[in-house]
């Protein structure tokens, strides 16, 4: 007897407990990343963005309860790769003035891997008639846009001067 | 004795490796991406992508060239990790209408994951003064945002509405 028929509502699900997930995982990164970095600016934006990420969770939480199911994660590989290869740049890099270009390189990756995935659901979103969903799932990807923005602004004016000094 | 300092130049290798491998798995997962998906445009845009594919390494083997490097990948969990979940996804949703949207998500991260990386070379070697190279990310990164827009009007003009049919 085949499987039911997979679709769209599954699919969306699916992706939704694989960004549950990772910004559970960006929440406990984001402070280790603040504390290795040596520059204000930008420990200052991953305390931040550890605040607008407190409230990307609730805004999944608000999303799951919208389509009736129960908020949970799914191992994302995806995201655990990001972090453990940022994990990696900050230990080699801890002593060298290039650590703060490698740790913003690490946020830029985890950013880049939710704006790709709330896109997404995103889209879906609007393909299913969830009009709510769709409101709260574009505050979020307005805001890891704008985080993406503002490390690249650090980015260029300062980590990248300090390491090429 | 402490190891000798790193620097952005050491940065930059190591992150120059990581894209090289990560262009390595994907030129081996396009294929079966195209493969997997019962649309034409979508198997069109994939076998293009292909192609450029196969440019962007010549062209980090031309960054390497210039910096008197060996060409060589170091493995990248990250592009590991969203490879790893695109199979999943093509193999639980293989007999789905679904099927082509979740292939989408995933192509559009493995962009973002690009985008993000390319993004910080071309910022370092700009940093460093490396002209050549800048102009050589910055040709693949322009291929990479436009595949990812072209997978965008794919997602929203095609595959949402063929699964939420």
């Amino acid at each position: 007897m085949p499987a039911k028929q997979k679709t769209l509502e599954d699919l969306f699900l699916t992706t939704l407990k694989d960004v549950y997930y990772a910004e559970k995982q960006i929440l406990r990164a984001l402070p280790k990343m603040a504390k290795a970095t040596e520059s204000d600016e930008l420990r200052q934006a991953f305390e931040q963005h550890r605040t607008e990420t407190d409230g990307q969770i609730q805004r999944l939480e608000q999303v799951f309860e919208q389509i009736g199911k129960r908020a949970s994660g799914k191992t994302c590989e995806a995201i655990q790769g990001i972090i453990a290869e940022g994990q990696e740049i900050m230990e080699e890099y801890a002593e060298s003035d290039a650590l703060d270009a490698g740790i913003l390189a690490s946020a830029q990756a985890i950013e880049h891997y939710e704006i790709s995935r709330y896109g997404t659901l995103k889209s879906w979103a609007q393909q299913l008639g969830m009009t709510e969903a769709v409101t709260l799932i574009e505050e979020t990807l307005a805001e890891e846009k704008k985080t993406d923005q503002l490390l690249t602004q650090i980015a260029e004016s300062n980590a990248n001067q300090k390491a090429a000094a």
